[in-house]
Formats: structure tokens, sequence, C-alpha cells
């Protein structure tokens, strides 16, 4: 067992990470967590991911507020207080000295004496993980992204939620392994019903006739802090959206089709299956401008900023 | 944050336990695991659970041959080969020098970079826990276990594969929670259909006019060991059984019902729900004395012997 290794993108990773557990700052190769977490056991945690840019902590009350009713939707208690998490995020922000990075707040039920039962869990443990933003090139903007729907299912809302940001990830490990082996850069799922719900990490949006339209909660997705800002921008400028059902057939004949996510903003879609979209994209190209507007107004406002 | 505690079971538990991690024996409290583990971020792990009795592991080559299958189910790389993880898991059992115990064997798709795709996977992490079997009392065999069928669906085989012993347990975790609840000690769980998949760690039987029956594997379900060891024992002694759906309807009106697992043998159903099953249990009974029979004559084969 010796002779395993690891990558060197992984090497990296640890000479670039601040890790905090527990209100602690750890060197990220020692940043470690008891087997017995109910997190690696049973993948029993919710957590959250978002960004700095230019010392500012994005959308963080939104992340908090979901962090928050993924906890409920899964019944954790949390014996942490908001304060404590906003604190401790901030302290390893302002000791990363990144100006911009990925953020990656992750809560679990705790040690366990080996129960499945959650209502043994008396404590928390938080893991707070701050590196530097991955870089996307601007090609994926300016190109697209080329996804896959996939055979691979989206939880049912009624077994696992995927409206909780959990650590049951393996739905979407496994989506994006197929994805990946069709020569694909990522995936989508479709639900029982055979309507689409999301992609691995991201939401998924289709414009016909002029009408922007994405999925609603009830096919199985997580609500996507970025999709909310879309979804009030479009309200905003009034321009013609709609939450519904939409199926592969539907989407493979829209006019044009993007992806949403905290980290990676507006995305528009280049390829789903065999089908090409348009490298003409009136709508997405204008409400990437709006967006983009957004972000730099909502960056003036310095309530989570952590620089010198 | 320094206001949280850990139960005293989870004390005792530390005391008591030895762990393996990629083959040191390390003290239960300080074996720990990267953040940056799959199964920790993603429940991107797979693992077995048997045990230990008279100093000999039983049903190991089952066991290992499920584990391989989950492996594949997932699409993860072994990189440590079967004959590691059978002298790992001997050498632990020598070192915890516990005559009965419990086995946790788990494997991980080792740290990643960050990424989703399993494919960046270029080592495991392999995690062996043995601890003291726990002591079920007389009174579960004798009067039986409460169980709730509860509203949680089991996972989807096309969403997440209950065929697949992985470490997303979420799903059984809400199970057990609602059940416990309810006021029950543990959970069944049904699929989209309404049939009867499984429960939050066993497998579910009911007899009905002298035929023993359990659910086929496309209902959403782990084989269990046990499972299987039941439908041999069945056809070696002509009893008549059958796999095939039903719906709670069916077990409710069941003469007798009992659960199965690798740690708990046979265990009769006292409740589910509002039905009270009676404490006759000519066929339960008979099934057992088999059973006992079949699991002292495994004792005899020494093959995965470890005591002194």
């Amino acid at each position: 067992m010796n002779k395993q290794i690891t990558s060197p993108k992984y090497q990296e990773l640890l000479q670039q990470a601040t890790v905090n557990i527990n209100g602690e700052i750890i060197p990220a190769s020692d940043a470690k967590i008891s087997i017995f977490d109910r997190g690696f056991l049973y993948g029993d945690s919710i957590y959250e991911v978002t960004y700095g840019e230019d010392y500012h902590l994005l959308h963080f009350d939104e992340h908090i507020r979901r962090l928050k009713r993924s906890a409920d939707l899964i019944g954790m208690n949390l014996f942490i207080s908001e304060q404590e998490i906003i604190e401790n995020t901030l302290n390893t922000l302002r000791s990363s000295h990144l100006k911009d990075c990925y953020v990656r707040i992750i809560i679990t039920r705790g040690e366990t004496e080996m129960s499945l039962d959650p209502n043994t869990s008396t404590k928390n443990n938080l893991i707070i993980i701050v590196k530097p933003k991955p870089i996307y090139p601007a090609s994926l903007y300016q190109h697209g992204i080329k996804l896959a729907i996939v055979s691979v299912l989206r939880n049912d809302r009624k077994a696992t939620n995927p409206s909780a940001k959990s650590g049951n990830y393996l739905n979407n490990v496994m989506a994006m392994a197929e994805a990946r082996e069709k020569g694909f850069e990522d995936a989508i799922m479709i639900n029982q019903n055979g309507n689409i719900t999301e992609g691995t990490t991201f939401n998924v949006w289709m414009i016909r006739n002029g009408i922007i339209q994405t999925a609603p909660a009830t096919s199985g997705l997580l609500e996507g802090i970025t999709r909310q800002i879309i979804l009030d921008l479009c309200e905003e400028q009034r321009l013609p959206c709609k939450i519904e059902n939409f199926t592969p057939e539907d989407i493979l004949k829209a006019d044009e089709a993007f992806i949403t996510s905290s980290t990676r903003g507006i995305i528009p879609v280049a390829q789903i299956n065999d089908k090409l979209y348009s490298p003409k994209r009136p709508i997405i190209q204008n409400l990437t401008q709006y967006f983009q507007a957004k972000i730099l107004e909502h960056k003036k406002n310095k309530k989570y900023y952590y620089g010198p």
C-alpha cells in the first residue's frame, strides 16, 4: 500500500489551501477529521461553496441562510451559532491572504459511537476550506460547455432531497463519471418523470422563443444562489422568464441554453448530447451583462470584506 | 465552540476500538483522515460490516466479494489487492485481542484536489475498525423488534444504487430518524412503486400461508450476506420460499415477519406500524434453529481464525 501516489495537483492544493477545523487554523496537510465523524461514515454533513473576490465574500448571507435550510431539511441540530460560522469563515479568509478564492464550509453531525440514529449527535464539526479560486478559461465563457444528459437519475426528493446540500454526493459523482466517459465535460440529470432537474454542481436553463426557463425545486434540485439572482434580475428587467418543468426534448430544441453556479456565474452551453447550440446567444449575452453589473454592485456592499 | 461535548458512549468506543489506516494500527482517538478524502467530502466510499465470533471472522469471503461488487457498481478503482485487505483485517483483529467483535472495512477513492470526477483518483484509503460486538439483549430475539414503515423512500437504483454498500447513508439516517420520532426502534423503506425494499441496515422478510418471502434486488436493496444464507437454507431444507415484491399491505397481513443482518442474524418482528405479530412464530423458530446450526458449522471452518 506504500506504492500509492497522490496527484501533483493535490500536492499543490495542500500548499495553497487554508483550513479551519472547529475554530483552529491548521496546515492543509495536517487537516484531518476523526474516522468516527458522521460525515466520513455516512455522508451525514451539509456544506456550502461560495467565493471571495477582491477581498469580498460574495452573497454570504444567502449561503448562510441555505446552510441553515439544509440543516433543517436533514434535521441536523446546530450547536454552532451563525455568528461563529461567519467569524470563523472571515478568520480563515484573512489567514489565507487570498484576494480571490474558493470557500467551502462543511458542518457534520460530529463523531458517533457508530449509531445511525442522528439524535445521538451532541456536537458538530465545522470545517472551512479556503483555496485559490479556480481560473476558468475565458474560452469556456466564449465557446460554452459541453454537457451530456446521463442515464444516472437525480436522487428523488422523497429519498435523499437534493434541496439539502449534503455530503451524499455519490449521485453527482456517478453522473459526472458517465459524462466524462462519453467525452463530455459535465452532466445533466433527469428525474423519474423524465424531466430535467440540474447538473452535478449547477442549475440548468433554456431559452425558447425569447422565454428564459429553469426547472422548479419540485423536480429535485438545489435552489442555487445564482439561480435566484437570475430570477430576480429577470423580474427587475422584465425579461420573460418561467419556472416550469421541461424535458430533454425541450432543451434539445431550445434556441439557447446556459448553466449557473456560485463559483462560475453564467456559462453558456455549446452542446448537449448531439445538439450544437448557435454561438450567437443574444439573450444570454444580455443576461450576462446584467449579471456582471449586479455582481459589481454587490461588491460595493463591504459587509463581508476580509482584506488588509 | 469549546462547549461542544461528546457522549460517554463515544469515549468508551475510543477506549475499546482498534483502528487500522492504510496498514498502520492507530489508537482510536488519533484515527483521523484528511478532510480532502473523497469519503468525507462526497461519501465516495464503500464498506462492509461483519463480525468475529470465538476468534473466527465469519463469512469473510462473501463480504470481500460484495466489497468488490460495490467497487464495480460505483466504478471505483481498487489499488489495494484482495490479499492486502484480508491481511490488514486479520492484523487488526489480532491487535484487538477481541474474541467477539464488530468489524467495519471502509475503502475510499482517496484524497481529491476537489474535483468531482472520480477518474482523478489515483489511490484508495483503507480504514478498518474493530470494536466489541454490541450485545443485543436476548429479549430482542425473544420479543422481537418494533418497526415503522416510513415516508422516506429508499434511494432509487437508477440514482444511488442501494446494491452498492456506499458511504452515502443519509437516506438511511433520515429513515431511522423518522422511525425513532414515531417511537419505533427502526425503519422499513418502500420504493417509488410502493413496494417494500429493506430496512436501514437489514433485509426484511414476511411469512404468509407458510411461504417465506423477501424482496428482489430490483426493488432497491442491498443483497445481504445473511439474506443469501437464508435463501440457501430454504432450498436445502425445502422450505417454501420466494423472492418477489410485496407491499406494506402484504406484510401487515402476514403471519410472521423477521429481519436479517450480518451482525444480528435473524430477529423476529414484534410490530410494524399498528400491526402486532403473534409471539408464536413456528416458521421463524424453525428457521432460526437451522440458521444457528449453519453458523456453528461455518465456525468449524478455521479459514479466518485470528485467535492466539
